[in-house]
């Protein structure tokens, strides 16, 4: 049943959100880490997800995924309950956000079985849930996957911080945000909290800085992707998975996960990430193309290029 | 009288800080924008200040701009009144701060007079002070210098928002930080904040994000300049004002203002910038190189590289 082609695999929430921004509002957005992640990743590599969504959920939001070639055979519909609901405010500047209302529905009960076909996916992300049940999805993997990554939240690091510190220690790459990195270890500075959280376990660290772009930590080097300025920021919600949709989705494709692979792979994260937050839900994700992701990694390339001189 | 080496002149505040960081304090620290701009710029031209100290201003520090050859004939000394001190206290994260006092002393008579020889600098960056006094600076100016750079801060758009509106329509270069180009425009949008500040005169702009780096925007594109990740933090006091100090002092060596020669300047800023918050007041500019400049310059380079992919 196993497939060659190199695929990820992604386990994670399919939301419905109600996002409110200074100047629109959307009452049933379809977001989850899942969600956004998948649509960012089917441009770059084949995509396999797993997810529990209530009686719900709209039949729009299967049938996009499904048109990006996405595989849904892990995405469990769950008749009795409702899908998992996220309504959040963000703030002026679209930075911070307030979260409003949460109903974790479905996903309370959520316990992810991966497919027998989806057991030896070679990549593997374990987007932001309860600690222990990614350690469960990692334990259905019949082969080690070639790379891991992993998302996690500050309410994790909280009420589970065991668990979080033992699946931390099983991945090659964590995604974390700044503040969230600083919780972990308890260190003000980044280089520290960056070497702290390497001593956990993972190769590799990617601390997501929002709209300042984010860091890769690997080997004993530091890379740093900026993000692209825009002048219409029009809903943040789904931006980190987007990244870690691209960022993972690139290195799907095969390529080793060399430092210089890895950095690549933060601007693929970037780009898709950057796409993902011109529109509310993943509307400007659903009509992408190779040579439009091509021509924005290009504005990447400018947007950080300058010259060496002689003194 | 006129000296035809290119040299940059800076007008702005000599201080004497006492900086309280969670780690450690300095009582007498000796600061000031154009001191942090001297040091910085020294070491890649000519400097020239305009300032004023009083008679408490420590010799030492006097000494220290001296040895790095930064021409004081325009630094008056009053002996009628103290030197302008700020006592200040960083935050855990060492990016936040308070100000628990400030003494303006015998600054806040301060009427610069250029002396006859620097009034055909081709150089010129108006530090923070008083939007009317920059004006009167520039006013004083022989010949138009090829380029005027400047900066300010929240205090004079809240306060002064006419006659700071006024000089920055007649300069080259605005360096501001983020929230201040935001207060100065109403734009939340940092995109949109900075073309509201383009249309008020200034060629290019520079919005420092202090740990996260600098964004340029120059002719119709954006430079991203990330800061570099450090482990330790000692001072972030002057990062501005060294960030500025190397930005003007590599344009300064007679470079053409390019978009691309700007870019490079942004990385010099950066450069000099990350020396600085290395130690108290300027210790660690106090015995740079060329050579310790280029080599923190290839960090950057590096920092900042990435393949392109073919998809």
């Amino acid at each position: 049943m196993s497939d060659n082609k190199p695929s990820v695999l992604v386990v994670g929430s399919v939301a419905v959100d109600w996002v409110i921004t200074p100047r629109a509002e959307r009452e049933e957005s379809i977001g989850g880490a899942a969600t956004f992640f998948s649509m960012a990743a089917s441009y770059l590599s084949d995509v396999r997800l797993v997810g529990v969504v209530g009686d719900d959920f709209p039949k729009q939001g299967l049938a996009d995924l499904e048109s990006r070639g996405v595989s849904l055979d892990g995405l469990e519909v769950n008749s009795e309950g409702k899908t998992f609901r996220w309504k959040g405010k963000y703030h002026d500047n679209m930075n911070g956000r307030d979260t409003l209302d949460t109903q974790l529905g479905v996903f309370e009960a959520f316990d992810p079985k991966l497919p027998e076909h989806y057991q030896d996916t070679e990549y593997l992300f374990l987007a932001n849930i309860v600690p222990a049940l990614q350690l469960k999805v990692l334990e259905q993997m019949r082969t080690r996957p070639k790379l891991v990554g992993l998302d996690s939240m500050d309410l994790w690091i909280n009420i589970a911080r065991d668990d979080l510190v033992n699946v931390i220690s099983k991945v090659d790459v964590l995604t974390i945000n700044e503040e969230e990195a600083m919780l972990l270890t308890g260190e003000h500075n980044l280089v520290k909290a960056a070497k702290a959280i390497r001593g956990m376990g993972p190769d590799s660290l990617v601390i997501k800085r929002g709209e300042y772009g984010a860091l890769l930590f690997h080997d004993e080097e530091i890379f740093s992707a900026p993000a692209l300025p825009l002048a219409e920021v029009v809903d943040p919600t789904g931006a980190g998975d987007s990244f870690a949709g691209g960022f993972m989705g690139y290195l799907a494709r095969g390529v080793e996960p060399t430092g210089q692979n890895l950095r690549t792979a933060m601007i693929y994260g970037s780009v898709l990430a950057s796409f993902n937050v011109e529109g509310f839900s993943y509307d400007t994700m659903k009509d992408l193309s190779i040579e439009k992701i091509q021509a924005r990694f290009e504005q990447f390339s400018r947007l950080t290029d300058f010259s060496r001189a002689e003194l």
